[in-house]
This record gives C-alpha cells, sequence and structure tokens, in this order.
C-alpha cells in the first residue's frame, strides 16, 4: 500500500487530496492517512493541508522495501524476497539461513547495520549504520562447485558495471575481487557456497560498499588502505541508487556468466584488474611470495612470476600493490 | 561409568560381585546395581547372581555409545564428540547443525534409523531400524573448495580398506564412490560442504552401509542392485565391528591424504575400481552418453570416450555398468 501511495504522490507535481489519493489506491482515507504518517516516520518528508491534502517534498536515503522497490529494473533479484533490517549480525548469515530454509535464487537481506559482518577469510567487516550498502544475495546455479570460483568474477565484473552505470565511476578490481578507485578499496565480496561433490546446493554472496563514510570514519587499521563512494566523489552518494543499479547489473552479469560462459566474463575482468601486470606481494597462510601478476586462469588461480621466473598459481592470498612510494601497502 | 563397568565384567570370565566392582569403579553398589539395569535395558546380557554377582553373557549388537567406544583404535575420530540417535531426519543434516555450531573435526552422528536419509543429488536413502550404518562425520580440512572431490576418493578408499579389515571382503568401487560386492551396491557415501572460495568451512560426509538386510528388505526400485553385507557374506554381521573399522580405516586414509597428498589415493581409488576399462551408459541431467570409462582426472571427473573416440570430462552423472546379461543395469 505504501508503494502504492508514494507512486501516486511522486506522479503529482502538486498537492492531491485524500479524497483522490483514497479512490487511486482503493483504500479508506483513514488507511491512507495511517500509511502516510507511518512514511513520514520512515524519513519521507510529506507536505499536507487541511485543504489541499498531500504533497511529497523528499524520500529518504535509507534502504527501505519502498525505496528499493521503486523503479528497481531486475529480473527476479529483490522481487519476490528482500529482507530489510535496521540492524544483523551478519546478512551472509542471515542469508545462508534463507537458503537452509529453501528461499529461492534472488532472495535478498540488506541492514542498514551489521554488528558483525565478515569479509574474506573469517576477517571483520566494519558495517556502520547508514554509511554503506551491507548486502547479501542467494544464488542456486546449476553448476558443480569446481566451478564457483567464477562467480567471484563474475560478481566482481557486475559490481564494476554497476558503480560506471549509477556513477559513471571507474573502479578497478584487484585479485580475487576488492573493488578499488584509487587503489583503495571501496568494496569487498565475500562468496559462500554450500554444495555436493556434484553440484551446488546454494551460493549466498555479500557485498560490502563504503558509500557515505569519511575518512575519519574508518576504523584506524583500514583507514590508508580505505575509502569511499563520497570521498571519491566529493558529494554524499545515495545508496539507494547504487544498490538498484548493483541488483540490475550484478544479476545481468550473472544470467550473462549462466548463459554464455565465463570466457567473457574473464575477459571483461581481466580488463577491469588493477592487478595484472604488476609487481605484487602475495601473503598466503604460510608464505610469502614477491613477483609479477601476469594471468589469471579459468579457475581463477592468479599465476605470478617470480623474480627466478617461476610460476606459481595461487587460489588464497592477500595481494599487496606498490604505492606511490613504490612500497607494498 | 558405564564404559567402566563393562570393562571389568569383559575382563573377567567369573562371576564379580557387586563389592568387588563397586571397589573397582570407584562408586557405591547402589550405582553399579543401577547401572548394570541400564546396560540389560540397552541390550546387554548380564547374568546376576546373589551370592556370586555379576556376568556378561553378550553384547548387544547396537551402535551405542558403549559399544563404539570399546577399544575403539582412531586418533580423534568419534573419541570427543560422538552423538547417538534411535531417529534421526537425516545424520548429515544433524552433522551440518553441529558443524555449524563449532563442532570440530572428527565429531561423529550415528542413527540406529533415518527417516529422510539423503542421498547423492538429493535421492532418498533407505535407512531401516538397525538394519545398516548410517553414519556422518564432520571434517575441517584446509584446503580450497576446487579439492573437495579429492575427498570423495579418498572416503571410497578408506570405505574398501574398512571392509577388508573388518570382514576381509574385497569390494569396488563404482565412480564416484558407490561401494559394491558383487556389482551391487553395498555403501553409498555423499559428501557436503561449506566454503568461501579460497578455503573450507567445513566438509561433512555420510556413509550409508547395508549390513543386515535380507534381498526383501529392500524397496523394490533398489532390490536389483543393492545388497547387504548379510547377502553377500551369508551371515549375520556385526554393525560395531564394521563401524568400528570404518572410523578407524577412514580416519587413517583422510590423514594420509592431508600429509601425503592426492597421487596415491588416486592409485589405490584405480586398483578398486569396478568402472575403469569398462563399458559405460552415464545418465547425466541432460543428456545420456554410451562409451568406455578410460581414466579419472585430478578433479574427479570420469573420462568416458565415445564410440567416435571423442573424449569426455563427466562429473555429473550416473554410470551404470553392464550386467551379466550385457545389459546396462
Amino acid at each position: 500500500m505504501k508503494i502504492k501511495i508514494l507512486k501516486v504522490l511522486s506522479n503529482s507535481e502538486d498537492f492531491i487530496s485524500g479524497e483522490r489519493l483514497s479512490e487511486l489506491c482503493g483504500v479508506s482515507r483513514t488507511a491512507i492517512w495511517k500509511n502516510i504518517n507511518s512514511l513520514k516516520e520512515e524519513g519521507y518528508e510529506i507536505e499536507t493541508q487541511p485543504r489541499w491534502g498531500y504533497r511529497l517534498i523528499s524520500r529518504p536515503d535509507a534502504l527501505l522495501k519502498t525505496e528499493i522497490l521503486n523503479n528497481l529494473q531486475t529480473e527476479k533479484w529483490g522481487k519476490e524476497f528482500l529482507f530489510t533490517f535496521d540492524e544483523v549480525d551478519s546478512t551472509n548469515a542471515l542469508a545462508k539461513a534463507y537458503a537452509a530454509s529453501g528461499k529461492p535464487e534472488g532472495t535478498v537481506v540488506i541492514a542498514e547495520k551489521q554488528r558483525q559482518g565478515k569479509g574474506r577469510l573469517g576477517r571483520a567487516w566494519d558495517s556502520p549504520k547508514g554509511k554503506g550498502i551491507w548486502v547479501s544475495v542467494l544464488l542456486r546455479p546449476e553448476i558443480p562447485p569446481t566451478s564457483a570460483p567464477q562467480i567471484s568474477f563474475v560478481l566482481a565484473v557486475g559490481m564494476v558495471r554497476a558503480l560506471e552505470k549509477a556513477l559513471g565511476v571507474n573502479a578497478g578490481i584487484k585479485w580475487p575481487n576488492d573493488i578499488l578507485i584509487n587503489k583503495q578499496k571501496v568494496a569487498g565480496i565475500l562468496t559462500e557456497l554450500s554444495a555436493e561433490i556434484e553440484r551446488v546446493n546454494y551460493i549466498v554472496f555479500g557485498i560490502g560498499v563504503n558509500v557515505n563514510q569519511g575518512k575519519e570514519e574508518f576504523p584506524e587499521k583500514f583507514r590508508d588502505n580505505a575509502t569511499s563512494l563520497k570521498i571519491a566523489l566529493g558529494h554524499l552518494v545515495s545508496r539507494v541508487q547504487v544498490f538498484q543499479a548493483m541488483l540490475e547489473e550484478i544479476e545481468k552479469t550473472y544470467n550473462q556468466y549462466l548463459e554464455q560462459g565465463f570466457s567473457f566474463i574473464i575477459e571483461e575482468w581481466k580488463r577491469n584488474s588493477v592487478t595484472l601486470g604488476e609487481d605484487v606481494l602475495i601473503i598466503m597462510p604460510q608464505e610469502r611470495l614477491e613477483g609479477k601478476a601476469v594471468d589469471v586462469d579459468r579457475d581463477g588461480f592468479l599465476i605470478v612470476r617470480d623474480n627466478n621466473n617461476d610460476l606459481h598459481r595461487i587460489l588464497v592470498g592477500d595481494v599487496s600493490l606498490r604505492n606511490s612510494q613504490g612500497k607494498y601497502a
């Protein structure tokens, strides 16, 4: 009902009377009045004039269902099951619970804040209230688990497309799937899967996007290597707009992958990579490796040529690129 | 306490008095009396003579903690966390819940009956009460998910070793990991994993072993292709003995894999394979393929040469071998 009311208000530049609203929406004037009040509480600025009725002044930049679904151009993602929360422990943990209970592909979980946001390899991901996009999506591709690493490349490519579409920003990808602007991390992706040996039961991916943090709002240890869209662009950014573009572009990229296969994805990934061709320092669980990142293979392994010209195939590791002082950062 | 009492009773060929038992076990005679009664209820036959005391006549062939832990020669498996049930929906589902709650490698879940036992690809696995071994084990190997298919070969090899050790039976392996005797399936393995792209969170494997079913006890649709250890050997088989050998041998094989790598596992798998070198019919989700099974590669794919001499790499499919009439069964 709120979505209907907002649609009518959005389409009308002038005031619209409670009577007309109640006709167009097919509910009583009392119901209209109640829904308008609820919208105001959520942050919609709606002017009310006793004789003229209602007028929409502004919408909140909050990740509300009403906002997310407003003109969302996805095929499926977010349309059937979209769970929005003020605060959760971890959107990935919740999405996995929804997966286990049988929810379909395209189920979306988003929160204004994560208390225990997770990054790759069990690390913490800072997810302060209202400052970013902390979202998880459930997928059920018919692929074997050995193909699952391909999905994380699909997601990175889709994310780059989304930032281009929403903001005209050219982001880069650091292997495997960190999203960078000016060599600093603006978004991270965590892909988890549940599978039998022969087939994936489900994949849940989480993306954290730093949107409106100022530099000083990052935890000190991340500050040097992190950025936000606001810092990069010099102005506040609409989270709803970025999030809609994410759902739309990542879904499209994923569907292309399912239909056309992996090769064009990896080519696009390479064009956007900031890792390939660079001198890198790889920190792995057991060792470190310095060399040049020369390629990525079909399984998602990074191929690094060390200083003795030996090639290494890396699946797990953190990549450091040289910063402007020529040091690894 | 029950385990202690059973140990004392087992080591004594003659009657042993309640007083002596209570001394050796360090508890009151009332406690001894209560535990003896509880053991009797579980199926232990214990003779009681007012003047002489207690004597163990026979142990039940039930998958009780007391029986499983009696001389279990594993390093870790089953020793810290061994969950035994009369009846569950699915031991794999329970083991996954234990995994999610943080239980360690080697946690074992076993039930006398599964209401909704699962086989590969979501199929049902018939698990009637007291007739077989329906068990799941939790593993936490430090491997990437792309290596997970190797685990199902490790399990098949360990299972063949266990049947050899417990019963002197020579079982064969049908790709990927069905365990056959006389070309009929005696055990099946379902391997499930939870992972990030770069590392496995946990693996849960379930093994169902048909032990003491008669031919007529199999559901009609499985009857032609299934067998039990009792049918194969012509006599009732001790489930406890087979189960202990399974935990011991599969754990040992798994540890060898972690220490020495996959190559000797795949060689042993090949020696026990009933698939390689045979004419096969492969039924895949979308198509069928006839040809000769020529090899298995490092990723666990079956290599099949079709009648045009083209090679196919199969990850998901059901293999039919020719039966004695030359038909695929």
